[in-house]
């Protein structure tokens, strides 16, 4: 069937699953910049935004899960420098999961750290054509390492779920080694409503629409011990000015709240960053050239969408960032209004939202983006 | 069956359809310089000249078809720079078409563009070893945006398509957005004496035996508004000596016609480029430190080939190419002839064949490639 | 069934068939590095060593095999210069066999070169978290040309096995020709009791606890003539002081066995490389300011395992480096010891070893490797 994967078949002696599926996403994108007195002339551009190759199932036994997802559009791939021998990084994830013991599994390899919400979320299942300026700014990304994830049924249906990981500290495909320390990340979920139908709480639009109200409320604090990039273990490495690299311990908070119900959903996300050090400085010195600093500060998300029975949606967010006065950055708003149309839910939809920035208050710039979801 | 395909299937309730098939390509190149006095000692080399992993088919509904084409080879995924975020160009093809009435297709993502015959035949399907040097120089490439076909039965047999597509104009994989302006494309087709058995006009050699001669005559105009590199939507970007891009206009069109009859195949091309200012001069000035120039000028190509019944083939190609003076660059002229074996038609051949170059006239080398071609 | 690949048929019409199968190799490296006085403390880190795609069956005739392998890891892409076009290193094997006559193969593509056992043996079937440093200095890559393989049965048990490569020697993915010479290889094989059973010579571990003692001992010898990289077709290019490529015929032997008898399996190497000239120097010059050496020498190399009846094994190892003093290069030593579980055989395993190496005799580093493959 369409949607579930180009292949998906367990065997017949049940000794692995598989499920493929490559997905495309396509994008017109118009930009109107502004440059202080008026709007300028249009910018039209195209551009392949995500291609992906996702495998998943079980493997040997049903309780050792496995995923690989790879990234094959350009966008998806940069960030060659010397950390990751300068090559492409086509791995997303690559991981097994293990649930050794009745409500913990384990988690060994790359995958997405538990944190704020709408990173979790993949980007195949967006209500709006890309994610906040929230999530740009703040969000902690995949990473190398351990997780463990535990969950507890409390009463009839209150539902707590824990998720804690051990990783290296500097994102994706890093292959030499770890520099700095180690990246703790701490998660709490309660779902006081009980689960959501269908799972559908990481997943943006209420597409199953949800009978009951439903809730989810997660608080996530990371601590990223000698972190070595700008935006914890995303950004670019921080270097003194004698070419050593800085190390500072960085601290990361999200609080995000998912609600669903009879096809309304609305998530809202808090997020706050603070290094102990933020600039890039040599102990005693107070000249930084190289420029960089530990991009702190606060920000808020909320998002919301009401799915009609035709599968059109429209949707709505609204975000702030505002940065800590010493990152030398303006602060940020974004106010988006889109529309959907689900044809297979997420693996089919036509989407399009226009977006209007602000930096300190002052237009910066409109854009309009629309595109295609293919999705097997 | 081989050559349909490694995964070759449509489910059980037509809700979609997939072709997987992985193909590569082996080269042996022998090669003998002209120094001006005698041909040089042999250069003996091997190559992957091609590896590719192709996906297409029809998701939800057979109007809506899909193909996803990556490269895997350095020659097919080279090309990395400062406008696609300096990642290899591992996607060739990620386009939906859309059949959303009668004889009307539109497309979306990227795709080859409606240019020049030689271009739009898959590599898969070559009667000799490579393309010509007018395809070299000439050809529009891949670029990503829309393009809307649709084709016409006029009478009993004439066939008459016409293809426009409005792109970003840079070529493939770009992510950074558009620079300059927009690339316009726009191609009729005549197939008088009606349909290629097998739809055969963009594949080369006549594997069908067609029975009755069979004619396509096609015409290209392009226009590249405000293009940014050497060759439109190819070549190298242009910045003039104070480091800042340079856009000019370019024109190109190509006049094309492919014949087939019992066995026999040929295939004639002309081409011809312009451009508004071909050197990337300031303004006022007359210095080309950069030494950008838009390869302007006029080719020919001519290559025919005759299949024997026990699916040998021997083929010949002449190709000119006339640059324009101001591009710096002596004409060319190219003379091969080649002999091929079809196991299993282009799905797995053996190719064999010998090249002779001159410069303005003068020779510049002999080369001799043979390989296979594995495509399931 | 799990561990014979993702898809795994025959056509129906015998035409081709297909085992496809993704692996990875997940690792934490704890590594205490010795300063001189004492070991350092404890660094970290986790990473995705190896993932990997692989195609392999037989295309049109079973006498025609196909094989196409992909890198996807960071490590296994690496190596983008300027004679690969800048790009990753993506294609690991491509290549066919023909099975052209009786005991006669043909092989046509990329492959790896008939070199050391330990190099031909799959990273999948490694008895210990990764290859020994006698293999890492010595080791002839992979390389695009020509092989031709025959195998005599002499008497009732005794095989013997003749490989001889042609090829451009300089590694793999190479786009831009040949450097230098061709190279070289030839390697005989003697199986004086007969083939293992499961033909498991070229994987580590005895797996099959062999009834009757098996095994197998190998000679190669490579001549890569006017090589122009360090490590023959590996390592870095050799550059004279005016930037011209440096070249030198250089020369690489092996000596190597394996056996395997009820669960005790024992492989042993002796490497030993020479150049007609080592430094990249002008002629007439001894200013080697590049500093480009070729990098000469001998090392020996054992390594034995003991598998238990519940599939827990214990494997150690020990492996000299003697480089020629021309390299200035420190001698190494590397003393491991390892202990492996596999749940299916080396498509799902646990392993971990702990490893100590001296320079000159003197204290390195002492690292802990702990990892699991997966491997379809």
């Amino acid at each position: 069937k369409f949607g579930k994967g180009i292949l998906n078949y367990t065997t017949k002696d049940s000794s692995f699953s598989v499920k493929f599926a490559p997905r495309i996403q396509f994008r017109s994108i118009s930009n109107w910049d502004y440059n202080g007195e008026k709007f300028e002339d249009i910018n039209q551009s195209f551009l392949i935004r995500r291609a992906r190759l996702k495998f998943d199932g079980f493997a040997y036994s049903p309780k050792l899960h496995y995923k690989i997802e790879l990234g094959i559009a350009n966008r998806d791939i940069a960030g060659a420098n010397q950390f990751n021998r300068n090559s492409p990084r086509i791995i997303l994830d690559a991981f097994i999961t293990w649930n050794f013991h009745e409500n913990f599994l384990l988690l060994a390899g790359q995958a997405k750290l538990p944190g704020n919400i709408e990173r979790v979320i993949s980007s195949a299942n967006l209500q709006l054509t890309d994610r906040s300026i929230l999530n740009a700014s703040f969000n902690l990304d995949r990473d190398v390492g351990l997780q463990l994830h535990h969950f507890d049924q409390l009463g009839d249906t209150f539902i707590m779920r824990e998720k804690i990981a051990i990783s290296q500290g500097e994102g994706r495909n890093v292959t030499e080694g770890n520099l700095g320390g180690l990246e703790y990340t701490g998660r709490v979920e309660f779902l006081p409503l009980g689960a959501f139908e269908n799972d559908a709480e990481y997943v943006e639009s209420d597409l199953e629409r949800q009978e009951d109200p439903k809730l989810m409320l997660g608080v996530t604090y990371d601590y990223n011990d000698d972190a070595v990039k700008t935006r914890s273990n995303l950004g670019s490495y921080m270097f003194l000015d004698n070419g050593e690299l800085y190390m500072t311990n960085i601290t990361t908070v999200f609080v995000d709240a998912m609600f669903k119900y009879q096809g309304f959903s609305m998530f809202a996300e808090y997020a706050d960053r603070n290094a102990d050090a933020p600039v890039a400085l040599i102990q005693g010195e107070t000249d930084n050239t190289s420029g960089d600093i530990v991009l702190t500060g606060k920000a808020f998300n909320v998002q919301a969408g009401y799915l009609f029975q035709n599968n059109w949606e429209i949707a709505g967010r609204f975000t702030s960032n505002d940065y800590e006065e010493i990152s030398e950055k303006l602060d940020e708003k974004m106010y988006t209004i889109g529309v959907n149309k689900y044809i297979v839910g997420h693996k089919l939809k036509i989407q399009s939202d226009i977006n209007y920035a602000t930096k300190n208050g002052v237009a910066n710039n409109i854009y309009w983006t629309s595109g295609f979801e293919l999705h097997f």
